[in-house]
């Protein structure tokens, strides 16, 4: 047998998360510094993936090596597996390299049978507490190995306490449990033909193989794909000796974090609970205690734990969530790990350790996960507003956020895939519930505290959630919830704030994020460290504001085409349009110039000193023009009903120019820059309109500084000849006017021949902005718009895709294109600039991809710019963020 | 001056075509080898280009040059340029290195004036002759370089022959032609405000800046766009002694070929005039005598011309074009070149050639331009057919055209345009005409013979002409043609059949081409020289035996889709669309399996031995489904109508369907094996459809070869996916039907992703087939139904490209990726086939370019197939076809 798959706690270390999954690479450290951790072997997740490469069967000398192992176990403990005297009880828990909360099953007081039963029993003296965890450990062990449902061991319980007439699990007595486990016993006999097991180690062996199989149920598999964890990985198993929190009122469990997960503060946070069981906590069903607390009741304890922490804290240099567990008395820890934690709060303990002296400011920029800064650039609540609060729950994690009510998860699914905005409301919320948390704009439940799974889900995802608000009845069946008399139906609309915990009747209006103190530090230590420029694709002189103060140097990507949607302009544009002639129009083209001139000289102004990238007209010439179906609908009616004919003509003329514009593949069609060929007096009007509003502020004393971008190009000579007229304007102009500007004009790369060509098409550009939207489109062959209604999910199902590509660029495919067009560029033109400017400019991910490739700079909506220049930075430190929450 | 511009004929030689012009090189090669040629010089296309360079002003040098050539000249022949008693007259012709016929300007008699006038009529002691040339002069020189119109000088002589009451310009004596030329005089003085240039010098000069400004006249540029002849090659100008042809009967000019230029057999064939200049042969205005008559007429020059066309054939191993003139007895050579010849007299003269010795079989194959075959490719009048033959003219170029009768270029354009098939009707057709020429089906022309230039044009076009109709009377005003009493309006449909000279009223079926037995030889030499296997695009048995019948060995693309159009089967296939469940779905699918395994079965026999490529479903869905704006207004026009409730139910269900299928970008969108990713029961269908009929057919003793082909594949696992299942179903046929075949699975490479990652791709497939049609769509962005209808004239137009990227393999852009995924592929996987399916599979130029990069075979349409076989044979050889047509 060559290979180890069984390791002793002693034998590892915080290195070996591969091997031993985090759980048991930190159960090892924390032994190995001395920490009191119960003993216990870590089985590696090599074991794990040789049980699928056999096809689900334990690989060859496992089962002896855990013999062997659990002897040495014993002997150090004192206690025997299975022995009637003194016997070792277990907990079996999963552990993965990367921490997926919930999504991995637990075993507890592994063990027990009827004999050892009677064993602890006599050893506690407390045979209540020991046929309590004797049930449980029936229950979970059936769930978990056996499949058996918990409803069928729920309705025993119930039976059982409504036989006795009370409410609580607690209330139940020993008799009341020893017929409970015999009626428990039935059950797994009925269900499965078979006895419950009761030799230990084929318990444990059972127990084993079934946290092998719990890697691929299906709540893993989602869990992973959300969080693009690798399939091949495979989870540890780590046997740990039983100890107990729930043998009496000496005992407790607890969570804690070393600082506040949600806000950052640097104090102890975290709840437990006497007398319980560590699921007790995390499972939300009992609403615990705030650690604080245990400084009253504990007071030993709380000192005991709270050095711990900090050990841990200054040992990991990072926040730490910890699990303790009190056995009569003494303090245990049953796993440390790096805290999972808002945005804000993981902005706050890196610019706060980089003050302590715990991390360099590399490391700080590296601790927070560029992607999870959107919840910070969320709108909130506006604090001016009026609303009406009709409950107060925990504040979970924060950002606001208004749904129509509904209360299962696969109804959330269904309406948020319809494009319905949702609030997900659940007495408590379970990995089952994870489809309806993804696709729900918000969540509120009526029970669990700060780590119960709906919360630290929320967290994860950075969804506003309010947890815990026990003021709302769910009535599942009626689909309603009560606040006191009020009755909130399915469908109404709520509003909840994570921020404070506030749950709102109705619809809120919401204001725009600020950046706070330590996020502007952050950004500040960003921008020290990251080498592309971060500019905002801005198309109004309130997006340009916006940009500027997100720490935008510049607009990369200013759209004129909204610019031509006003509702006062279409008339106009619809007449330049129909033209049928150049005069024509030319003659409507006069009139739109004074409104694109005011239009730039806004933005222009707006972003004094820096550059305005100014694409030219784009989309084809169809989208200002009525629907061509409502037009037909139109006409036949007036046929129909035989209405005025001299609408009918007009509206017949009208449809027959619609017709000529219609294309089958718009996307492909008579738009960019080809609208340009066709009719160069547009691009000419628009080129105008740009450098006499830049004259006129140049002479207002403002530093104008636009750049000229054409859309769409194919070829070097489109470009050629499109430069040529607009640089001839901008020197006609400047002459006109009797200013001084420089002339910059460059092109959108975003078509896979202008990536081929882009050594010729370089020799006429000041600059490449790579459009990555279309250049996917193209690529690939997928119309977003179709693609993302159609069939990308089932790509995405398949693994044939990772990701959507029009969300993280394309790297394998599209990225190639990118950087031929890039490489070409550059070698053809030394001093080009070169940029991105598509949706990807502001994914994480895909900046890294731009910062490799050694781009000038990314622009992104404004509300992504400080996402950008984290990325951007993180980028140049050389890795994504250290603090993953995979 | 360090260029030298100006060549005496003997310095040059035919090699010197660059810098001489093809006509000044061939005169240069015939005064050396000693023909009778007119004594001359030539100017070179260099001075041309730089006379351009400088905008349009003699280079510097150039007239001092000139005059200094000129005066070596008058020595040799013994005449004086502008001298008043024996002076030198010139002729004056453009020649470019490609010939361009009609498309240049010609002076002829230059160096008349009022002096030198009488001095000629003085030595030849014929006043009319003298004064008819003169006026000749007069009417050329200021139509070319004066740029007055023709018809100012033609009313002249139209009204001094209605003042003499003569009908032809011969009836004028000499006293009229005086009367004509100072008419002539005022007429350019009236237009132009000064006098005729009577200084022959200045006349020569002009003359000769008039010429370099011929190169870039409308219709030159034009013609060299139609027949892609860069723009910067610039003409020479040859400056020759004039000869008369018109100077009484024993003088004479003429053309003629050395072999029949419209079937390839071997004799002298050609036209003459006794006593006309020579562009009164080409320009068809009289209809001239056929040369053999001229054995007759004047058997001693015949004899002597005989031998002097048996000697340049001989020298130049190729059909001559020659034109020759007659003065006074003495024969004359003016020009030879390469003739152009329809492609059937291409082929017959490469392989008569062969078997002559002349030349060997690898010229031969370059002696055929492969793009011309097209046109013996195309189908003729059934023979066997009932219809009217209405008049007879010269079968000036073979092939059958039935069209709507339209009288002017400008009227058969626009039809052309709008997808009317038209025919030209003129009484003679000249270079204005040639955009009319180029939109229609055929030409007919009641004026003109062989060498006319409707002839030439048409034959060079491989377009269907007869010439010389003088049955039809043809009245442009009242736009109709009368033959006797038969009255044939615009947009009457006529056909005329160009290999008889058949005119014909009405439509007329038309049959199938078969290849010539030359035909055959060609093609035969072709096979042993390509290097590319040539297959064909067909989709039904009938396609495949007429691909068979062409050559090809195997399909290359046979699409599955029309078999889903048939009407018996659009309802089921509409079924399956519809289908709800998976269960519904397979259940039509069932219906479709066996009608698809009898299609398979059928092609697959027809091509037994040979591979059929098949393409599982490609286009999107909805193109199965009615047409949803139909649906709209039937809709509507029920609820105006209150129409029938149950129908409209039904139909507004049918809509939300077609609603749900809709697609903004269809070609972009859910379709190719995307729609077996959704639904891989449609694609499995297929499958086991294809080695259904396959078993079946082995059992039969068939060797049916058939291979899967994937459309639109992105991504290898995509590929891998779709090949698994393939294969899988492909095995458990073999194992149900108990017979052995290969099982091949390749993929079409048709997006920009797929070429990137074709070394991924490569790992799952036997074969790539370049879809270029797609791969043209998606790398330039253009759609193709949108571009060819909208813009992509205007990028031809202002030469931003060079041709219709859907036509000609797009090299520098699309051709890039292509060379990229063929390599890329063929890195990764060395047994894999590569081809190409698209359209281009049968384009010369782009199957140039498919040899060039390696790849293994070439498919196109069955009629295309002969053209494949032959470009592929000339690619292999080293080079397109020798005997271009530019």
């Amino acid at each position: 047998m060559a290979k180890k798959y069984v390791y002793l706690f002693e034998e590892g270390n915080a290195e070996m998360k591969g091997l031993l999954g985090g759980k048991g690479a930190n159960l090892a450290e924390m032994t190995n510094i001395g920490l009191p951790v119960p003993q216990g072997v870590t089985i590696t997740t090599e074991a794990c993936n040789d049980f699928y490469a056999q096809g689900s069967k334990m690989p060859e000398g496992l089962t002896e090596e855990i013999k062997e192992k659990m002897a040495i176990l014993e002997k150090k403990i004192g206690k025997k597996f299975g022995d009637t005297e003194n016997p070792l009880l277990l907990s079996i828990r999963s552990g993965a390299k990367f921490s997926m909360p919930g999504m991995m099953d637990t075993i507890l007081n592994l063990g027990l049978n009827d004999q050892t039963c009677q064993a602890v029993i006599k050893a506690t003296n407390n045979e209540r507490f020991v046929l309590d965890c004797y049930r449980r450990f029936i229950q979970m062990f059936s769930g978990v190995v056996l499949s058996l449902e918990h409803h069928k061991f729920e309705s025993v319980l119930d039976a059982q306490k409504a036989k006795r007439g009370v409410h609580y699990d607690t209330e139940l007595d020993a008799g009341d449990l020893k017929e409970v486990v015999e009626a428990f016993k039935n059950v797994v006999k009925r269900e499965t033909g078979m006895g419950f097991p009761t030799d230990p180690m084929e318990q444990l062996l059972l127990a084993v193989q079934a946290v092998f199989g719990s890697w691929n149920n299906q709540r893993a598999i989602v869990y992973r794909r959300l969080n693009q964890i690798p399939d091949d990985l495979g989870t540890a198993v780590n046997i740990q000796s039983m100890v107990f929190g729930n043998m009496g009122d000496d005992c407790g469990t607890g969570v804690a974090f070393t600082r506040n997960p949600s806000t950052g503060e640097n104090v102890l946070y975290g709840e437990y609970l006497i007398n319980a069981q560590g699921e007790d906590v995390v499972a939300g069903i009992r609403t615990p205690q705030p650690i604080a607390k245990l400084q009253e009741e504990m007071p030993a304890i709380y000192r005991q734990f709270a050095d711990i922490c900090n050990l841990l804290e200054q040992h990991y240099k990072n926040m730490q969530d910890i699990e303790f567990t009190v056995e009569k008395g003494k303090l245990y820890i049953l796993q440390t790990r790096h805290g999972k934690r808002t945005a804000s709060a993981a902005i706050k303990i890196a610019v706060d350790m980089v003050g302590e002296g715990l991390i360099d400011k590399k490391e700080a920029i590296l601790r927070v996960e560029a992607g999870t800064l959107d919840q910070l650039l969320h709108r909130r609540i506006d604090p001016s507003a009026k609303f009406n609060v009709i409950a107060k729950g925990l504040p979970a994690s924060p950002g606001a956020a208004s749904g129509r009510v509904v209360f299962n998860a696969d109804e959330a699914e269904k309406l948020g895939q319809a494009g319905e905005k949702v609030l997900l409301v659940r007495t408590e919320t379970t990995p089952d519930d994870i489809h309806g948390i993804v696709a729900a704009q918000g969540i509120l439940t009526s029970r669990g505290g700060m780590t119960s799974h709906a919360a630290v889900v929320a967290r994860g995802m950075g969804k506003p959630c309010v947890c815990g608000c026990e003021a709302i009845k769910i009535d599942y069946e009626a689909k309603i919830f009560a606040v006191d008399n009020l009755v909130v139906k399915e469908g109404d609309i709520v509003s909840v704030d994570g921020a404070t915990g506030q749950v709102i009747l109705g619809q809120v209006s919401m204001i725009d994020p600020k950046l706070s103190a330590e996020f502007q530090s952050l950004l500040g230590l960003a921008d020290e460290i990251r080498t592309m420029a971060v500019r905002a694709n801005a198309d109004t002189p309130a997006d340009a504001v916006k940009a500027r103060e997100f720490g935008a140097a510049g607009i990369g990507l200013c759209r004129t085409e909204h610019m031509f949607m006003a509702q006062e302009r279409l008339p106009i544009v619809q007449e330049m349009i129909l033209a049928e002639t150049t005069e024509d129009r030319e003659a409507a083209l006069d009139k739109l110039l004074p409104m694109q001139q005011s239009d730039f000289y806004g933005i222009l102004k707006a972003m004094e000193g820096f550059p305005v990238y100014i694409r030219l007209l784009d989309p084809p010439l169809h989208e200002f023009l009525p629907n061509q179906e409502e037009l037909v609908v139109e006409i036949t009616e007036l046929k129909c009903t035989k209405g005025d004919k001299n609408i009918l003509k007009e509206k017949e003329e009208l449809l027959r120019k619609v017709r000529q514009l219609h294309e089958f593949n718009p996307m492909l069609g008579h738009r960019g820059c080809r609208l340009a060929v066709t009719w160069p007096e547009i691009y000419a009007m628009q080129v105008r309109a740009i450098y006499q509003a830049t004259a006129q502020l140049i002479k207002e004393g403002v530093d104008a500084q636009p750049e000229v971008m054409i859309p769409l190009v194919i070829h070097e000579k489109e470009l050629k000849m499109l430069r040529d007229q607009a640089v001839e304007i901008a020197k006609t102009v400047q002459t006109e006017q009797n200013v001084k500007y420089d002339i910059h004009v460059g092109t959108m790369i975003e078509l896979p021949r202008a990536c081929v060509t882009a050594d010729e098409i370089a020799a006429h550009a000041d600059f490449f902005s790579f459009g990555t939207n279309d250049l996917t489109q193209t690529t690939l062959g997928f119309s977003r718009d179709d693609a993302e209604g159609k069939f990308l999910q089932d790509y995405i199902n398949k693994k044939i895709l990772a990701d959507n590509p029009f969300v993280v660029l394309d790297q394998g495919g599209v990225g190639k294109l990118v950087k031929m067009g890039s490489d070409l560029g550059r070698q053809a033109n030394p001093k080009l600039s070169v940029g991105i400017c598509g949706e990807h400019g502001g994914e994480p991910t895909s900046i890294g991809f731009c910062h490799k490739i050694g781009m000038d700079y990314v622009s992104c909506s404004p509300y992504r710019v400080p996402i950008a220049r984290l990325a951007a930075a993180q980028a140049a430190a050389g890795g994504e963020s250290s603090v993953s929450t995979k």
